[in-house]
């Protein structure tokens, strides 16, 4: 079988992470690497034996011998190079959060329809087999009737706020940051569509440094989330219903373990009942996403069905809806 | 010394929790129980070998020889039962919460100051010495900053819905059950003057079965509080500040332990620099309160500096405010 080659953009954490997981994953090539800094590129190239590096981001959208593109610059960069690649007619999957607000990320949707070519916001999350489980738990009814979730993703980065991540013209914050992994989290559990929704936020500089919402669904099941940036926080993921609940602990977003417990057995500290999915993983765990979208990609499908690309745009207007109450604009919310 | 001798009302399991823990005070003498129920009274009576038994409340307030009275009765029960022992100017501890709301604990609490008699909400948690070191680790900065509180008290007792926790006249639901304790914990933490609240609650037949509340202080702090008498929960109380972080576990409203954590612990796994409070105690714990509510009795002081009578009616106005919200409204909401 002939190598996939992958294009990406942006030389970061997050990128390079996404180059480790793709060692990972079969007939996968990065075959080429572009930042704006001619330095950066060349760097990522030899550390991952990438043979093309472009400087340009618009150099690279005129090699026509990649296939796939993955974008790992900041989420203010997103709309710019995604529309960049997909009007060039590549496949693209991009960070979470595809746009900043719900705005931009109609725009990318639509262009990537009217393109008919592959596209994924990187929610990473949903492709690992121990999540995938924890899902199949809630949905075939094993917890009984799902009741509440309670999930947290908090950690603290304010020893240097001069990071983009702390900018306010960089659109910064907690809630785009990491507040979209319990919010995308809860979709796939208790579904995109909940009735009513509460939240609040400690801004500073004009960035959501910490937050918490609640989704109430119609028929009485409650999601109460937390995140934050400025603060590290118990993370885990509790979701519980009628028999028993699922459990996720820290670093839940990409996990390699989830637990049942049903009733009974918390209350008595017996263990024997209980049911651990454990499947560790070697690198990043950005292989799971990766294969998944390589295979997609392969097959012609255009969207990949643990992120459909109308709940990306569901989330994306919640984030604006949750963002909207404290109240939280970017300088993107006016354009 | 003299024995200090103590009244029973209600004979249900709080009120054999409060006896069994009053065998651990000293000086202490269980000199009588009341029942509306005569058998009730003497079983409960020969269980703990109490020589005094009545099934009449009224009757066992003429009984001058008593000094403290404890009210163990369902809720809905309070305010009569405080009402009667207090006209007759005994000392009065009464379980939580003391009304089923905020107009029947301020009539409540003119009444103690008009007879000027010892009076107490029955909040056991703050009187355990692990509860007393979480606040002091949090009130003296060894956190930083405080920033964030989580915690949740939820258990299923939805095996059977006629008792009366379950029924809407007799104002049952969780928030008044044991939402009432991350309350009054974060009170206790953050002061009892947050800003703003919100709230979401699943209500089944005329009560909460769980609910969760959010306060924001002026200065960004915020708490996210769940509870549920309708489901389990992943029962927790964490506190995080700008250096580190207290923790208590599963039972945390009578706890035996304390821990806490410093950032960079958590990230790095390293444990040495953690600091765990562990004070495992006898029988149900209640000594700890009831040795207070003594001491404090015999040195004729009005209140316990643990739980003073505004900050009760600071709470029971707070569950009036969440519970309009939704909204509850209990019989005695109208009177």
């Amino acid at each position: 079988m002939k190598q996939v080659k992958w294009g990406i953009v942006g030389t970061g954490n997050i990128s390079t992470q996404f180059a480790q997981g793709l060692q990972f994953v079969d007939h996968a090539q990065i075959a080429a690497v572009a930042s704006r800094s001619f330095e950066g590129a060349k760097a990522f190239a030899q550390k991952f034996d990438i043979p093309k590096y472009y400087s340009s981001y618009e150099d690279m959208a005129k090699d026509k011998e990649l296939e796939i593109i993955y974008i790992g610059t900041p989420h203010p960069q997103h709309y710019e190079n995604v529309m960049l690649f997909l009007e060039a007619g590549f496949a693209v999957v991009c960070e979470k959060p595809l746009g900043v607000n719900a705005a931009q990320t109609e725009k990318m949707i639509a262009k990537a329809r009217e393109k008919n070519v592959f596209f994924l916001e990187g929610m990473w999350t949903r492709f690992f087999p121990a999540f995938k489980q924890a899902v199949e738990w809630v949905h075939s009814g094993r917890i009984g009737q799902p009741k509440l979730i309670q999930a947290v993703f908090g950690y603290d980065d304010s020893g240097d706020k001069r990071q983009w991540r702390f900018q306010h013209d960089m659109a910064g914050g907690a809630l785009l940051d990491v507040g979209i992994y319990p919010l995308a989290m809860t979709f796939a559990m208790f579904g995109s569509d909940p009735a009513k929704v509460s939240t609040a936020a400690c801004i500073e500089n004009g960035v959501d440094e910490y937050n918490t919402f609640t989704f109430e669904y119609s028929d009485g099941r409650i999601a109460v989330l937390s995140d934050g940036i400025g603060i590290k926080l118990d993370n885990s993921v509790f979701i519980g219903g009628t028999k028993g609940s699922v459990l996720l602990g820290e670093g839940w977003w990409h996990p390699d373990r989830v637990e049942f417990a049903p009733w009974g057995d918390a209350d008595t500290g017996i263990s024997q009942d209980r049911d651990v999915f454990h499947q560790p993983y070697p690198s990043s765990g950005f292989q799971y996403e990766a294969e998944a979208v390589q295979r997609y990609f392969l097959d012609g499908r255009k969207e990949a069905p643990e992120m459909p690309l109308d709940e990306t745009l569901k989330i994306a207007r919640m984030l604006d809806t949750i963002r909207k109450k404290w109240p939280l604009l970017y300088r993107e919310d006016e354009e």
